[in-house]
């Protein structure tokens, strides 16, 4: 990770403390930071420092910088884009297999704790977004921003507290499967999202997780043609 | 993810025109960059603005800066430390619950295609390091950072190129795990981690699967004890 063996800079330092003090005051995503002046006499440091420390911290989206209105802790702190460093990965025909891979390592098993946890909200998201997805298919439109979305809520819905912030990572190559599938997989695209969307909204933790395999089969079949 | 309905600043602009030109000229790990004067023209930017790019870049580890020697490509591009921002989950006792419960989808599987695909020098280096947090434990001395290379190791073996990435991110938990557990757990560990090992070196994937599968149930059992 991090090579903690180089030195780290001033802003570096005094962006660990703001870090430490967003946690120490329990600060919620949305909430605003104290400004410059403030900061610069609690971490005892110069406004110019805490200044670079805040473009780091934004660079990691921890905060948000709004110009002319001051720092705000950002929506989902601390999940950069990319956050694994997947656009370094050279050969995208591998990675798309292999983050099929882990996919089905992960999504069926999220899908059964969906049926076990979600609440009515949950469910009521989980149906609007797989009706959207539909409506986008049926229109020949772009679906794959709400397909991220559809198994973003079931994730959520899990209620564990890491599945959330690792699905979109995993998902985030939702497009480069719609891509490399030529985009031909509409019907079981609607089918399966339907399949999971009901054994969820039914709590029936095996049929979400069968209809969760069935929607990943259907992908790789498809993917290992178009490899070919 | 990142907000992609903010303004980007100009740093962040010639910081993606950075990126491009990496994967163009397919730089990798400890690759030299062009120098600032190179840049500021190939990119038709302003030097001061490529340094800036050049801190933002660094920020999220994709380049590192040697003071009076030049700017490398770092040694896992774009990934930063907790990129799923771990940090900020308040309730550590469900984020060590949560994150052993991704263990269990993950790692038993994980440990399976290791067997099959394991070289020999990976499992050289398995086996190395299942020494190394042996001789730890018996001395008791601080096994933690050596126990998620092990399992670290155990990922690259996999041969997907997900898994590495995906892997120390979550067992960045190991330290937590061995906090919560009281540090008791050194028998199994050992014990365990030696028969993980032992499978993947014999090239035999379900008695990898069942090893890991005991070594996490282990966790578990300690854990729940201990969150009693």
């Amino acid at each position: 990770m991090m090579n903690s063996l180089e030195e780290k800079s001033l802003p570096q330092k005094i962006s660990e403390d703001i870090i430490s003090l967003i946690l120490e005051e329990n600060l919620q995503p949305g909430d605003k930071l104290p400004n410059e002046t403030i900061l610069s006499e609690r971490l005892n440091a110069g406004r110019s420092s805490v200044r670079e420390a805040m473009k780091l911290l934004a660079s990691r989206n921890i905060v948000t910088i709004r110009q002319g209105s001051g720092t705000y802790i950002a929506s989902s702190p601390g999940m950069v884009e990319d956050p694994l460093g997947f656009t370094f990965i050279g050969n995208k025909q591998k990675l798309i297999h292999d983050l099929l891979e882990v996919r089905f390592l992960l999504e069926p098993s999220i899908a059964a704790m969906a049926a076990t946890n979600a609440e009515e909200k949950d469910i009521k998201k989980i149906t609007a977004l797989c009706d959207e997805v539909e409506v986008l298919l049926n229109n020949h439109e772009d679906h794959t921003h709400k397909d991220i979305e559809f198994h973003a809520a079931i994730a959520l819905s899990s209620k564990n507290v890491v599945v959330p912030r690792l699905i979109p990572v995993i998902n985030s190559s939702i497009p480069l499967f719609v891509e490399s599938t030529g985009n031909t997989l509409h019907k079981e695209t609607i089918e399966t999202h339907r399949e999971i969307a009901d054994a969820i909204a039914a709590h029936d933790p095996l049929r979400a997780q069968d209809a969760m395999y069935l929607h990943l089969v259907y992908n790789r079949k498809r993917i290992h043609l178009a490899m070919k």
